[in-house]
């Protein structure tokens, strides 16, 4: 298996992605195509004492700022980190890439070269969520499509179901509609009509859930629009922060309060752990026909070696194949 | 000042609302009309050693439950508490009223009875949310509206900057539209509509913002359609409660642990406080020609007593009023 990495995408990019190239290759049975400046990326290599061989660089001669325009860069600089990786997945080099830099050029590029599963019209990018309950929660799409219609909706439950059963490992997760109420009557008209086509699927289609029950693990799978998943997304990395934030700032007032923290800290650093997005591994961009796995921009080491490991599940378990059949199969 | 106060709506009716009524009455120079079910009422009233002479009760026959629909409810049952208080707002002899019970039947009530002020097309609930800055954030609309034009977005706007003026004192507050991403290029056609309608008002418009900027102290109002308002208000409550309930399975895992969370709950405490929704008043339903405080479901007396101070906030200080010369001096 290969999977390539877009190696200057990201905050901490190309340290942290190295880092992350380097555990994710000595821990799993596969070659990491490293992709960015090569004078760049081999000094960030040589830092590494063991670099597995398995480990290469393929040399782009420029990247994405954050700040671009998505369909502009991408058209404009065919010579990107994120566009050069799209090509290699296209022509069958790689079976799968990364990426922790611009999401919008990473859908752009992903969506013109790989194009579009059979019977998929848009993609969505599905994030896993922790939740109160036994598994995660699945939220598509978080940003990948904000022009969406109940077709779309569908085929993101559709993509999320066989996520679920094959990378989360549950039979039949439960899929939910991001609504304003559970009530059927509730929300705008195109909810309204993917509640239908819902309704009417194979699926286990619970109705509509409300914000509450993203993370609550009353159902496994929230499908919502791209404009609604990505702003729910960032509201709750900021509260998370903001909590702490505050905690800590109660937390110094007196010398007793301090202690307290110090004694619970064990606490605090498993609760950071569980909600730590670093340990869900990347989001995988669903519909398209190859494999794109898109890291959090802040990513670490840590998170980039846990997507690097997802993109190796997407391929391994042929996620693809399966959605394409469970379109195929649903018509 | 005359305020109703919904005995029959929320969560803990009527047992928090008649308390919460009655703590309004001893530190307010204002009479309440509880409406409602007049022996439970008084039943809950005779409960008080000492209940204020401001304190009277208004028969109501009937209440709307939650599970009911909001324009059908509102037009069949004529007895129900909300729309009487709604009557009672329309007659003049109430000059506000502060409901806890079922939001889209107090929205629908309102608009049908108190109709809309001058200039104002829809509605909007606006919620004040703590964040890390000194001054907390204003969302509007949080669910009042779902089918929102770039010409409501700018009018929440408008009643926001009155709003923040005049109750949370500030002078020039900044305005930014909730967005995907801060360019003005992103996001939907109705957002960058909206976005131009701002930026030849004479607001202190600051552009697009994302969801972590509702809570980081980056802007003082934030508008969006009703439906991501609504989202985002769940989310984020049911996040502070995730939160919460992990750090505490957490915390009881050791006895050291447990320890250091008992010395620190001072610090919890605060925060609790600091967070805690019903310390920040009721949310006012903008843009109708009345004045409508709406109260979380599950609001106690401490919330049902700061939403009634907010709705003599809103007679005092004439917010209405404010509204429709901005409106007119806009145009």
């Amino acid at each position: 298996m290969r999977i390539a990495v877009d190696g200057m995408g990201g905050d901490n990019a190309p340290q942290e992605i190295v880092a992350g190239s380097v555990l994710a290759a000595r821990e799993m049975d596969a070659r990491i195509v490293l992709v960015g400046d090569q004078n760049l990326l081999r000094a960030e290599l040589d830092k590494h004492p063991h670099v597995p061989s398995g480990v290469s660089i393929h040399h782009a001669g420029s990247f994405i700022r954050m700040d671009e325009s998505a369909a502009v860069s991408i058209r404009k600089k065919k010579d990107s980190s994120v566009s050069i990786c799209a090509d290699l997945a296209k022509e069958g080099v790689v079976d799968a890439f990364v990426t922790a830099g611009h999401t919008g050029a990473a859908v752009v590029a992903s969506t013109l070269k790989l194009r579009m599963l059979e019977g998929i019209e848009r993609p969505g990018i599905g994030i896993v969520l922790p939740t109160l309950g036994d598994t995660p929660t699945l939220l598509i799409d978080v940003g990948a499509n904000i022009d969406t219609k109940p077709a779309h909706l569908y085929q993101y439950a559709l993509m999320g179901d066989v996520y679920f059963r094959y990378i989360l490992r549950k039979n039949r997760p439960s899929v939910g509609i991001l609504n304003i109420g559970e009530e059927e009557t509730k929300g705008t008209e195109y909810i309204k009509e993917a509640h239908q086509l819902l309704n009417k699927s194979r699926l286990h289609f619970i109705g509509n859930v409300e914000g509450r029950d993203i993370f609550n693990g009353k159902v496994d799978i929230v499908v919502c629009d791209g404009f609604v998943g990505n702003v729910v997304l960032k509201v709750s990395e900021s509260i998370a922060d903001v909590i702490s934030k505050l905690l800590k700032a109660e937390l110094k007032r007196s010398a007793i309060t301090m202690l307290g923290a110090l004694l619970a800290k064990p606490a605090f650093d498993a609760l950071k752990r569980e909600v730590d997005y670093s340990e869900y591994g990347g989001a995988p961009l669903l519909g398209i026909d190859g494999n794109c796995i898109i890291s959090h921009g802040s990513s670490n080491a840590r998170a980039i070696k846990n997507a690097i490991r997802r993109a190796g599940e997407f391929v391994k378990y042929e996620i693809n194949q399966h959605i394409v059949e469970a379109v195929r199969s649903s018509e």
